[in-house]
């Protein structure tokens, strides 16, 4: 088969398109012919140097992929052969096959093409792990969703208005903010040119927002903990905006608040497969009612991963790029 | 009726017994005579003029106290005059009777004296919603208690070996660690002369503590986060040790960890009755068998509060601090 391989850390060059071994079911796994891949930050880090793939995962990038099963390994029921699926990766899905824990697979949903569903493994586990799952957002409470065009930003916003929160968003152009207000955002905030603290409290009453889901870190703590209501949780999920940040724990405590960040890629199998049953019970529904839907940027061919690294890392796109293999 | 009043905020001497109007049981709240409050640390910093009553609250000072009914006010049912009880307070423990919510109220334990019933209230409610409510901590799971001797330790040690969990403490003295052996801690820390994060470690095969209760704040943000467990969390109550503080976020992100922050007081009353509830549910029963214990280092008149305060404020005292009317 062939797969995407980093023989040397880097830019986008570094993704090398490669004959390697067939990958293998093993106890407990099947096989996905791969359809389709998708690009995830953490990905770039890998192909950086900075974030190797955890021990026992697959040495090639990639979190997410969609596909059929062509060989179900020993200990696996529940799923054929042909069989059309997306899976939470631990690594390897930018190959032509990977072999997936039958506890990190899910069913392409009703109306959703393999290909495009691609695009919803990380998006959907991520959100619900961290503002479901941890964070508990409740109807009639306030999201705030920072890089809302992104894949985790604009799933993030179909969920929680899917469960009657309100939700406010950050993006960097109006064209982004629009698309995020046709998913459904409500308050639609330009980070250039606003102040996201002030803007969603102008939106709440003064009240703040009762849960925020962050990718940018140190950079926005300070913000975050000050925008968050009386026992709001700080969800982060990335640190694009650094690492250390100064914590006002007066603050913190004065709201009753929490803070908690998680990777999901890190999780041991155990982990996700409780988050990928949680998703399936919660979230699939309402895909296969069409409710929610997975936002894709671009397809571009796997082969050419660096061209979809290349897009990533503009970040002028909105939702998320597919890598396809055929 | 008599109660302590801070003319002007200051020292312990700032605390002067006063003749003042008799309290009134209001709708919903039962009027009780009280035996003895008890001294917390937010006393200390609302005499010096730093943690005023939040809205609505009695201008005294004394966030819990036992005592007898002695009227019922409308709309009240479930006590009756002559009831032995023990409240949480959203101030107003020091003096001779004080108005309480009714889902504040807590019945005297079997076999505990009406007095020592005093020394419950606050730590109970503090530990129970930190630690199970907040942070859940789990049987066989390790809590990290800061200051284990103090009324918030001695009752988060009891507590948490009740429902199987492992114990570690710090403190200052080796007299002050014998009494949190004695009252079930498995890993004891004298912070003067060891490194908790190191101690911890070595106590847990390397694991670190699933849950933290932290009285210090800023100072020990750091070293708090670097204790932590993979999926552990950070509960604060107080700031000891400062208000502003670095925080790592790679550290958290990496240990998938938490950091919430509350206090008492301020909670409005639904969640004060909430937390009593849950509380009456969970730990009466404990206290009723006998299996845990208030923790008292004294008793001195409540009309020399000031001399109640010196002794919390030097440190020496193991347990709390009572302040009895009669």
């Amino acid at each position: 088969m062939h797969a995407i391989t980093i023989p040397e850390p880097g830019g986008p060059e570094a993704l090398v398109w490669s004959e390697v071994p067939d990958a293998v079911a093993g106890e407990g796994e099947v096989l996905v012919e791969v359809v389709a891949g998708a690009v995830n930050r953490a990905d770039i880090l890998q192909r950086q140097g900075f974030y190797n793939p955890p021990p026992g995962a697959s040495p090639y990038p990639g979190l997410e992929c969609s596909g059929r099963i062509a060989e179900i390994g020993p200990g696996v029921s529940g799923w054929s052969v042909g069989d059309e699926v997306c899976a939470l990766l631990s690594g390897g899905g930018y190959a032509e096959k990977v072999a997936v824990p039958a506890g990190q697979l899910l069913p392409v949903p009703k109306g959703v093409d393999v290909k495009r569903a691609a695009a919803l493994p990380e998006v959907v586990c991520t959100v619900w792990s961290n503002v479901f799952m941890v964070a508990h957002l409740r109807p009639g409470e306030t999201l705030l969703v920072h890089g809302g065009s992104s894949g985790i930003g604009t799933m993030a916003i179909q969920l929680a208005k899917a469960v009657g929160a309100k939700v406010a968003v950050t993006a960097g152009t109006p064209e982004k903010l629009e698309r995020c207000a046709a998913l459904g955002a409500d308050i639609l905030i330009n980070y250039r040119e606003q102040d996201f603290v002030e803007e969603v409290r102008k939106a709440t009453d003064g009240a703040g927002a009762d849960v925020v889901l962050d990718n940018m870190g140190a950079k926005y703590l300070g913000r975050n903990v000050d925008v968050l209501a009386v026992n709001g949780r700080l969800a982060i999920i990335g640190m694009q905006g650094g690492i250390k940040g100064e914590l006002n724990i007066a603050t913190l405590l004065g709201k009753r608040a929490a803070i908690s960040a998680t990777s999901l890629r890190a999780r041991p199998p155990a982990e996700k497969t409780a988050i990928v049953a949680a998703v399936r019970e919660h979230v699939w529904p309402l895909l296969d009612a069409g409710h929610i839907r997975p936002v894709v940027d671009r397809e571009l061919p796997m082969s050419d991963a660096a061209a979809a690294h290349r897009v990533v890392e503009d970040s002028g796109h909105i939702g998320k790029v597919l890598l396809v293999t055929q």
